[in-house]
């Protein structure tokens, strides 16, 4: 059973509505004698953050992240880390309105439908802040894997926004950091913002692509069958809201390509097997190469827009929907600290399998 | 954990190698009551069986199925179902080039790294061989969604295989089982297979595209946030070999749409909400909506080709692989009845979850 | 994986350590609409509060319970609930003198063996401060029980404290709440104090059995083979601070029993099958017969005794151990409302189970 | 969820009916490159085979184990081992009168009672059979234990049968293996069968107590705090038919002593941590303190005797029963090998645990 957890041996459980008082997240089974502190952490939520410039929701929360146990003196014990998060821009009054009614494209109907009531106000549990949690947690993650796989780095950009899309001759990785929209091309930046400022005004949102690579993990990570490397990326990429695809390396298109084409021949190379390309994404048969792990995810547009919708009321009466509060443009910006922890999670956590099913051999070792 | 088990409640753990003598699946969890036999299930098998025509590769294993346990007197009984495939045409003598080979594309060398050691006859666990305990199980599946969701209905069919691709304005439901290739436009299959039979004489393979849906399943299906319906169906979908790639709904173009044209409008019908459109593929934050559940998922080429490619031996040292043997030129045609399977254990698996958690409340009742 | 999550639907993780922020549980897969708040939650909690009365640590622990998700307008919706206990009363310098220092019979250095370092103080995770949120969580479990099988309850007392042990002739299941131990014996009390009360002067402490039954739960619950309803109980009890032995009804008796003599043999009453005699418990083949079902556990003497007991430090050297600091001379009375808690989370999941398997079909049903 | 699986990464899923074609294990998560093979296996199954003496039923199974999967050239894979074990003695006509009769004591009315119907061949799923498979998975066990913990043992014994008791002053570690009755003082071996075999002829049957023991296991083992060394013993032996309770080291005499008598004082000695005494059983908060572990468990009774007994049939009506076929007058001799490998399964699966939580440390470091 995994209703609100995820992960095999590194779990982690999310907790918490939008509007009450605190979410946060349970995470159980990190590896003792990690050096990690809520400084460490809160940067990878600063991340997320809403409120840092015009292509976000101008909502002002802090996000500030407490350890409440499993540190003890600055490292992990190996007991449950709770990580909370307390809810503090609330504005309730956003949302009175949409507490009979159901917005199109939202969990609102849903929710209603399965569990008979629902915490209305921003959503509740289905709203995306739930993902500041995972951000959190994914610190965490990332604590333990800088310990155990030095030079590892996980990282996401945006690789589509609408009609926006990146140029990959002119692919920057140093370039991520220094935008608004995590593009790897930073002079590219300012056409996406007029893009998506154009949108905004025009009372709409559109979709993205998030790409997420982990450079330097040990070949060997996977656990096929039910718990292949790509299974549980496919699986923790999905789980993130408003996400409608996931994509492995070639992804959908390995549906036009022939054999020939899509073959990652292998040569021996000083320190190891090397490939000719990476249609494979760093994985075959659901166990890490020693290639870049490479996923991709699209989200779709924030359902929340100004533009009038229709829907049903609670009764099920007609209603014209227009959701007000104040919404992402394009959720997708700050869905790539969100795909970066989920990342971090499912490598860390087969890190652990393996090193619980195979023990201390050397991951990757060829003859 | 779930090496090698999927599912919650509704559990399937398979077992096996493409050239042990056996191969199969122990389902858990099963409702009691359920009406199945051997000749039930052997149906499905048959559907993925190869030898079936000069589409699939040319091996001839009858897939028979046996029941071992948890049925008595033609219902299951609530205890473990054990589902036995003997492994019956293996030619070793095809594989015995490939136990010092790493094929390009294959497992066999992650295999390698991650346990230090294979069964390296027809590629041993990692063989596509492993997806008839698969369809055994959604057999059972399928019998008990039969009973408790009457008139549900599960299908699978190719949208594309290589530069082939259907006309969705020519859809027709009735023509997918009526051609090898399960494509919903029997008048376009000629082409479709002269195109694939003039890859294969060009000793080459071809990606695809399956889509599976689900007509009449109930709103309310899902377990948010780390149990979405939409999560559980990625990794299922996923999980199964060559897959790189996994959609709901619009899927990876929801990038491309902006919020206006993505919103599934909610208006009240007869028997409950409608919706304008499907976006959504049927599900909205991980919960089924009672519209159709639509998945996609892309298959690579198949790997084995008798075109030659680069690779290297257990030793390190060089090897032009040509992988000869029987194998299918596009894998993703026996990919239809895996997808269908994997959705019924989906299926079935949430509506257990959702009777074990929420009971006996009728499922999307609005008002 | 269950490293600190305990349940298969009903699931509860805790976390926290004795001297920590905080500890708390996080309950994921309640029902929605069962009516809960935080006063219900803290009946129990005080109930188990230690400085009630002499018999106890002096400690003054408020204990009290904070709601911070999952419940909505005093309903649970269905999302997690995370329940939350500040601490308050830390005198950690009570235990500086630990922090280098193994005290035998506690966890200090198997903790520090197992993950390298810990968190000391007052025993850290592995103190029973711990049983505060399993109390809390069993106060949801409660809840629901109420609502979906009225009528069922669910109580603990002691039968045995060192010499001390009930008269079962005089059992009064009413005489339970009115005196400090828990008794089924309001006469009997005095007693019982007086033997403690010596204990303690004595610099020593006692062991206990606490026996916990609820009656009016259905016939048909639990989980066969391995998940069985004792199972399950003797996990939940094994898993309590301090127990060393866990019984189903006549328990370890049944080894000096004959089959003429151990039989509980079947009659047909009114309202179903009623049983001569209760020597399984209420449980036969791992399911509920819809007779009380008993279970009893053994919690061995308080480890943590002024009387000096010798030991190591963390460098080897030799050390004689006196464990100052504000203990209960027999943690067995604190003990009753924890076992109870455990008792109402296993039925709970348990009915939860049988629901999503079995579904609606009334339980216990013959013919 | 864990109907018919038991551990967390070495999972063992038993199926299987008494009456079936076969029962077995499917056993995931083993570690790779362990020397096993049938021969191996049958040893164990041998060791709780009927039919072997006097003392126990005169059904004659051979019990012949299949490994049908997970094991290539002598060595595990890492891939799931499917033992199958076919049934081959089965005298139907003799359970043919319990087709509609509930046997007191059995499980025949609650698994009627749960699932609606059930295979009555035998006891089907709740018979004892079951155990077999229980027995082949811990032979796997034991052979990864015997490779990654050099010098382990694992022994049990019966300590206790009705008035029969072992005298601890005479304890024989090397005469276990010497008698019937795997009792650890072979000159009381006749007394036992004299008892025996006269409670036999009265119709009668007599309940066991059985102890496990660990000898070389690390210190360091377990998971608090739901998944606690002893928290798993616990519930491994309380799954095995028949059982009513399992203790720990001191067990539930631990409620008779006090806090001077049962702590283990600590003493340094030249290899690590020494105790003056076991009180624990070899586990402290959970953990495996380095020395002898050591469980017991009691079983009932046989159920099944010649004495008739009160019952009901499915209509309800009033019945005598005398339970004819070929059973166990004391089911604890057999019982003896299941708690073996019940242990092995444990003590493998937190070995497991640890290296993939906390690594390569070495286990029990003081220091």
């Amino acid at each position: 059973m995994s209703l609100n957890t995820f992960g095999h041996l590194f779990r982690v459980t999310t907790w918490g509505e939008s509007h009450g008082p605190a979410l946060g997240a349970t995470v159980d089974g990190c590896p003792p004698g990690i050096a990690v502190d809520e400084a460490f952490l809160q940067q990878w939520l600063d991340k997320r953050r809403p409120g840092q410039n015009k292509n976000m929701t101008q909502r002002n929360e802090p996000d500030a992240v407490r350890i409440l146990s499993g540190v003890f003196e600055g490292q992990t014990t190996g007991t449950p880390i709770q990580l909370m998060i307390e809810n503090t821009d609330q504005r309730s009054k956003d949302y009175g309105d949409i507490a009979n009614t159901f917005r199109p494209g939202h969990a609102d109907i849903t929710y209603h439908q399965k569990y008979g009531l629902r915490d209305y106000r921003g959503g509740g549990r289905s709203s995306a802040r739930e993902t500041a949690a995972r951000v959190a947690a994914g610190g965490i993650a990332r604590a333990a894997l800088n310990t155990l796989v030095p030079g590892i780095e996980i990282k996401g950009y945006m690789t589509r926004m609408g009609a926006m899309e990146i140029d990959r001759s002119r692919f920057d990785w140093g370039a991520i950091d220094t935008n608004d929209f995590w593009i790897p091309d930073a002079a590219a930046a300012p056409e996406w913002e007029a893009y998506l400022q154009k949108l905004r005004k025009d009372h709409n949102s559109v979709g993205a692509i998030i790409e997420v690579v982990t450079r330097g993990a040990p070949a060997g990570l996977g656990a096929p069958i039910y718990g292949k490397l790509d299974t549980d990326l496919a699986a923790a990429m999905m789980s993130i809201n408003a996400v409608k695809g996931v994509e492995i390396g070639e992804g959908m298109s390995a549906a036009m390509l022939l054999g020939t084409q899509n073959a990652d021949e292998i040569f021996m190379g000083p320190d190891g097997p090397e490939y000719s390309s990476n249609h494979a994404g760093g994985i075959l048969g659901g166990i890490s190469t020693g290639q870049d792990i490479v996923v991709r995810f699209a989200v779709k547009p924030t359902s929340s827009i100004l533009t009038p919708r229709q829907s049903i009321r609670m009764d099920g009466s007609a209603v014209e929907v227009v959701t007000k509060g104040r919404h992402d443009p394009c959720v997708g910006i700050r869905a790539v600290p969100v795909g970066e922890a989920m990342m971090a999670c499912v490598i860390l956590d087969h890190l652990m399998l393996h090193r619980g099913q195979v023990g201390n051999r050397p991951l990757g070792k060829i003859g």
